[in-house]
């Protein structure tokens, strides 16, 4: 393939889910027997019923890899997002606000099957989220979608790991990674959840080895991978899988693989933890924008905490301030 | 009609509206050719354009005594909302919210027609609320959808001055006040805008005169509904007019009419200005939840003035936090 010279930063792919957020407690999620703080998914009837047992909603475009591109945009990064919607309202939303964040966003819309997809999410007094997602339309994502012209213009393609939960996107995914390596751009990749881990181990490895540049994984999330109790030896792991990774350890900041280099970033000073919900995506945001910015390893990190910051000062998972502007006056 | 002891304290009637908030600048208000501050009715082009030109958006159940009612609530009030959802995803999200409040709500949705009614709300950094409203399936409310029973429950049936734009929800509110006073019950109303009583002065001024018993009004609602540039000329016309009269001047507090006696209300400090959405609705729930709770005049003023200074403090029409509880540490 002819290269050309990159005109956007990130694509990001993965669910286009709109959010629905509530305040709750902690009994509320022990009675509805929910794993707190993990991502679940549920079938059109559980998210009736959950939706039944919830308090009053906000409802904002969300989506792991959706806010990641909000984030990236926040940042000054040009973008472009795929995922599937439905021909609804809620579709609507979503595409107004991947638009309006300036992502071109051209991935049809479902004009049939379920709704667009939407993600119950339970916040309790601790600031941590719990969510429930009713992948909805997003089951109807396919290597279809994935265009190969559009990775191509990209220094970096993002992917957000719940989409291994399904084969279709599976299959959209190592077309991605595949047209992406082929176009010589790099590839990015969130572990997502360390359930959705605990799900895919094996497969996950297996794409992180052959596939994947950039990692992008929380505490729990790689010793999951890695199947053990020390942060250390999983650092050690993945330093042979991939390229670099980013390895999150929320209060306590972050450590850095880049090939021999292992930088440790401490985490940004935060007034209130108001709500996780975007910690990850955000973190991955501001790295990514360092990264196809030309910083190093460090400054991405930093970057990485500064937007990561930003989100769990507030309900809901995009940023409601510009991080370009934020990112400067932390600079200065 | 036999009287019974009402189980409900406030029926609420009014727009069933899902809002749709984003920041904006001066700037853009004045390029749109919006009227700061003021609410706009728009049809579904019009919503679809202006749409296009905004922010990413946060969605979340609002209209006028929608927001009333899920004040009440939060201060503990018995509740129950009439009002025209369409039987789509925001329909759906605006039934659900009304109802996790505590609320009874029962009107029927349309199955056909337009959709559910959005209020698409510019946020500028003054705080100050810019609104443009598609009326969607509102405009279906009639006089079919007004429970006597229902009213004849209630202390007080509540209603908002917007629905005095359209011919059938007028005849829906002269039902409404018609019934509650024949089961012996208050009726009050509020004016919602100066812009929509420079639409209706004279028929609001024969409505007030012969069918409210409470009535709520911003400085600019009755300098505009009197004619007349002099505060205290508007509030000596309208003790003439009806029983009680709650006259909110922002900052400066409020002034309480209620017969021959007339009390000042020093507004509440508020530590900073976010967004005035739902600053007027919140005023009349605390106002309200006093009345129904055998509250003097001030303390009814007092009450109204939490409310709104807990909605202020954030983006979104609806209080954060329990309104009950916040009163009590107000009190204390």
């Amino acid at each position: 393939m002819a290269e050309t010279n990159p005109d956007l930063d990130v694509v990001c792919i993965g669910n286009a889910i709109v959010d629905v957020l509530a305040q709750t407690d902690d009994a509320t999620i022990e009675r509805l027997g929910m794993a707190k703080g993990a991502m679940s998914l549920i079938d059109a009837d559980q998210a009736e019923a959950l939706y039944r047992e919830m308090a009053p909603g906000v409802e904002t475009s969300g989506g792991s890899a959706g806010n990641t591109a909000a984030g990236l945009a926040s940042f000054g990064s040009r973008v472009a997002y795929i995922g599937k919607i439905a021909d609804d309202q809620l579709g609507g939303i979503f595409r107004h606000d991947i638009r309006a964040i300036g992502a071109e966003f051209d991935t049809p819309a479902a004009s049939d099957g379920p709704p667009t997809a939407r993600c119950l999410i339970f916040i309790t007094p601790d600031a941590e989220r719990t969510m429930n997602t009713f992948l909805g339309a997003c089951v109807n994502l396919g290597p279809d979608d994935i265009d190969g012209a559009l990775l191509a213009r990209a220094k970096v393609t993002y992917l957000e790991g719940y989409l291994w939960d399904r084969d279709e996107a599976k299959a959209a995914f190592l077309k991605a990674a595949r047209l992406a390596h082929e176009a010589n751009r790099r590839v990015a990749l969130t572990l997502s959840d360390a359930f959705c881990v605990d799900r895919h181990r094996d497969s996950f490895r297996e794409l992180i080895n052959g596939h994947v540049d950039v990692l992008f994984a929380n505490e729990a999330e790689i010793l999951s991978l890695y199947q053990t109790d020390s942060f250390d030896e999983a650092l050690q792991h993945v330093r042979d899988d991939c390229a670099i990774a980013a390895l999150t350890r929320s209060e306590k900041g972050a450590v850095i693989v880049d090939g021999d280099e292992v930088h440790v970033v401490d985490a940004e000073p935060v007034a209130k933890v108001v709500d996780t919900t975007g910690a990850g995506d955000q973190y991955a945001a501001g790295f990514l924008h360092g990264l196809t910015h030309g910083h190093g390893p460090y400054d991405c990190g930093r970057l990485g905490g500064i937007a990561a910051a930003e989100v769990i000062g507030h309900i809901g998972p995009r940023p409601l301030v510009s991080l370009k502007e934020l990112a400067a006056k932390r600079a200065g």
